[in-house]
C-alpha cells in the first residue's frame, strides 16, 4: 500500500462532491470550489496544520518548521473548468498535502514552515482575467480588477463574489496579504502535464525550466477581393485564402528556424475562418480571419518571432495583392524557474531513482506570478495520459507519488540549500 | 447617335421596371422576369417579329430569313439574382434585338430565320439547378427535375410554378419543344465578362473559346487533433489548420504546373472553416472544412488536377498525421465552342477594326447546354468594369455596340459560310 493512500483518498473525495458528469466542475468562487477547500483543509487540521485566509479567500494551511520566519509554499489552485478532470489544480494542492503529512506522521521537522497554498480562481474560464488567485495572494493584482472583472455566468463583478463568500474585497485592493513575499524561500507547484511527452517517453515526473509567456494576434485579418472562382484570372486574383495559407505555412518555415537555433517556440493558428455571410464555393475569397498564438520561455525570442511575423505578413501581402491587418496583440511575460530548485528537485529525484525530464511549460500556472515576485519558483509535472481541462485526464497514482516522494526528499535537505534559491 | 439607341433605351426601361433598389431583382418565373419579357416582346413586334412561346415560357422572336427551314439564335436569359445589376442576361436578349432590328431597319434578309431567344430561370440562386431554360428549350432537362427542384423563396416545384405563369409543364415533361436542334444552325451568346480582363487588357470584346467545366470538392475535412497551443509539443502534433494550408499552397503549385504545360485550370478555396464550436486561440486546430472549385475548359485537365488533388493530400496528410476526407465529388463538364463560329467572329471584328481577344468563360452559361445538344455555339463577351451579380455591373454602350455590330456583320455572310460550323 502506498504511504501516501490517504491522499490519494482525497482526489476520490472532491471528486465525489463536485461531480457535474462528465467529470467535475468547481466555479470559481463558487459552491464547488469551497467544497474542495473545505475538505482540503479538514485533511490539513488532522496532521496539525495552522489553517488561515487570506483577504480574498486563499487558504494556507501550515506545518511549522524549524524557522518559523520564512516559509515553502507547495500549491496550486481548486477550481476547475466546467465538465473538468480530476487532477488539474488539485494534483499541485495533494502534493502539498501529501508531502505535509507524511513528514508530520514521521517526526520530520521541515528547515522552514512548510506552507500548503489553496489558490482562488485560476480558470479564466470564469473570470476572464489570469492568475487571480496568486495575485491576490501575493499583492500583485492589476488595479481596478475588483470591479471591472466579472464573472462569466453570474455577470456579477470580481469584488461582489469575493464579499459573498465571506471574504474582504477593500483589503484585497489595499494589498492586504498573509504571505509576503521576503518571506518566501521558495514554491512549487506540482501540475498534470498537459501533453503527452512524458507519457510518450516513458518518464513519470519532468521539471519544469520555465513558463513560457505568449505574443498573441487573436484577430488577424487578410483582406483581398472577392471574386468570381471560375471567370477571375489568375493574375488578377486578391485571393485571402491562398495568401492565408502561405501565411500559416511561412510561420510553420519560422519555426523551423527558431528550432535549428536551439530557440523555445510554438507556432499555432488555432482559428482560420473565410466569412459564413460572404464565402460561396464559387467565390475567390476576399477575406479571411486568423488567429495567431505564439509562446516561448524568452521574451527576445517572442519579439524576434512577432518580427518575422510582420516580416513574412508583408512579403505575402505584396504577393499576393493582399493586406493583413494584424490587429491588436496581446500576450503574457514569460517565467524562469529556479535553477537551483530544479536542481535539488533532480538530485532528489537520482536519490530516488526515479526517471525525469527537464521540459517547459506551455500552459500558464500560478508559478508564473510567484517568479514575477521574486520568489524562486518551480513547477513539477506529472505525466498524464489525455490532456488537461477535459473529463479524461489522467494520472496514475505511482507518478504522483514518485513526485511526492521528490519534493519530501527536498524538504530533508538543509536551510542553506534552500536559501541558495533566493541568491540567484 | 448609336444607330442602336432604341436598344439601348430598353436596357434603361427594364432596369426602371425592376428596380429593387440597390439594383434589380427578376424571379425566375417571377413578375421581374415576366415584365422583361414582355417588355422585350413589345420591342420585337415593332420590327416585325414572330412572337412564340414553348411549354415551358421561353419566349421565341424571329425575324424571317432566306431559309426558313432553319434558324440562328440569338440569346440569353432574363432572370437575374437578386439585387442584381443591369446587364448579366439582358445583354445577350438585347443584342439579338439590337441586330434582328438593325437588319429589319435596312431591309437585309438574313441568310437563316434569326430567331431571338429569351431563356427562363439561367440564375440557380432560384431554382438551385442549372440551365432550366436552355434545357427546356431543347427537351434536355433531366427528369424528375420538374417534381423536385424547388423556388428557394416560394418553396413550390418547378412544375407549379411553370403551370402558375401560364405553361404547361406536362407538355415540358413530354419533351416538346420550339425548338429543334437540328434545324439551329448556330447559337450565339453574348454576356458581360464577369471579372475584368477585358478591361485590364483594354479590348472591347472577347470571343470565347469553351465555357469551363468544374471538379468540385465542396465538403472537404481535414481532420487531425484538439491540442493545447502552448503545451503541446510539435514533433506530437496533428494540426488540421497547418496541413490544410499545405494542400492550399499545393494545388496552387499544382495550378502552376498546369499553367507551365498551357493547360486551362483554375483553382480556388473559397472557403476554409475552422470549427466554431470547437476552435479557441489556445488549441491546436482539430478540424477545418474546406472547398474546393476546379475549373478548365478540358475534361482531362479537370481529370488530371483531380488526380493531382488527391496526390497532395494524401503526401500532407501522411506529413502531418491528419486525414483529409475529401467528400462527394460534384461538378459540371465543360462545353467547348465552334471554332467556325469564331473565326467568322473574329473575321467581321477585323473587318469593322474592332479588338478583340480568345478567352475561355469560367461561369457556366446556356450556350453550354446548346453546344451540349450538338448546336454549333459560342459566346461573345463584352467589356465589364465591375463583375457579375451585383447592383454595379458596368457595360459601355460603345462596347455593347462593337459586339452588336460583330454580329451583325456576321449574319451577312452567306449560308455557307454558317453551314460550315455544323459540320466540323
Amino acid at each position: 500500500m502506498s504511504p501516501h493512500a490517504a491522499t490519494h483518498a482525497l482526489f476520490q473525495k472532491i471528486k465525489d462532491a463536485t461531480t457535474d458528469a462528465p467529470g467535475v466542475t468547481r466555479v470559481a468562487y463558487g459552491d464547488g470550489e469551497q467544497i474542495a477547500h473545505d475538505m482540503v483543509a479538514a485533511f490539513a487540521t488532522e496532521y496539525g496544520a495552522e489553517k488561515t485566509f487570506d483577504a480574498a479567500g486563499n487558504q494556507f494551511l501550515t506545518l511549522p518548521g524549524k524557522d518559523r520566519s520564512r516559509r515553502i509554499v507547495l500549491g496550486s489552485h481548486l477550481d476547475s473548468v466546467p465538465h473538468g478532470g480530476d487532477y488539474d489544480g488539485t494534483a499541485g494542492v495533494l502534493l502539498g498535502l501529501a508531502v505535509a503529512t507524511s513528514l508530520a506522521d514521521n517526526g520530520i521537522v521541515p528547515p522552514f514552515d512548510l506552507t500548503v497554498a489553496c489558490l482562488r480562481a485560476e480558470e479564466s474560464c470564469w473570470f476572464p482575467h489570469s492568475y487571480i488567485g496568486s495575485k491576490t495572494a501575493l499583492g500583485r493584482l492589476e488595479p481596478g480588477a475588483l470591479d471591472t472583472v466579472r464573472r462569466v455566468d453570474s455577470g456579477r463583478t470580481l469584488g461582489e463574489h469575493i464579499a459573498e463568500a465571506g471574504f474582504d474585497p477593500d483589503a484585497v485592493a489595499a494589498g492586504d496579504t498573509f504571505l509576503k513575499p521576503a518571506d518566501v524561500v521558495a514554491y512549487i507547484e506540482a501540475h498534470i502535464e498537459q501533453a503527452p511527452l512524458l507519457e510518450t517517453e516513458d518518464i513519470p515526473v519532468g521539471i519544469v525550466t520555465g513558463i513560457r509567456g505568449s505574443s498573441r494576434f487573436r484577430e488577424i485579418k487578410c483582406v483581398g477581393v472577392y471574386a468570381h472562382s471560375g471567370a477571375m484570372p489568375r493574375k488578377l486574383r486578391h485571393d485571402a485564402a491562398l495568401a492565408s495559407a502561405h501565411l500559416v505555412v511561412a510561420m510553420d518555415e519560422v519555426w523551423d528556424e527558431f528550432e535549428a537555433k536551439g530557440e523555445d517556440l510554438t507556432v499555432t493558428f488555432g482559428m482560420v475562418n473565410t466569412d459564413p455571410t460572404q464565402h460561396s464555393f464559387s467565390k475567390v475569397a476576399g477575406e479571411v480571419g486568423l488567429c495567431l498564438d505564439m509562446r516561448s520561455e524568452s521574451r527576445p525570442t517572442l519579439e524576434a518571432a512577432t518580427q518575422r511575423f510582420r516580416e513574412r505578413a508583408a512579403v505575402i501581402a505584396q504577393r499576393f495583392g493582399v493586406t493583413f491587418e494584424e490587429g491588436p496583440k496581446s500576450g503574457s511575460e514569460p517565467a524562469v524557474m529556479s535553477p537551483v530548485l530544479n536542481e535539488m528537485a533532480e538530485g532528489a529525484a537520482a536519490r530516488l531513482g526515479i526517471k525525469t525530464r527537464r521540459m517547459p511549460s506551455g500552459a500558464g500556472h500560478d508559478a508564473a506570478t510567484f517568479a514575477h515576485a521574486g520568489i524562486p519558483s518551480t513547477m513539477i509535472f506529472i505525466r498524464n495520459q489525455n490532456g488537461s481541462h477535459n473529463p479524461d485526464e489522467a494520472m496514475k497514482l505511482p507518478d504522483f507519488d514518485a513526485a511526492v516522494n521528490i519534493v519530501i526528499d527536498m524538504m530533508m535537505r538543509p536551510a542553506t540549500e534552500w536559501s541558495a534559491a533566493g541568491k540567484t
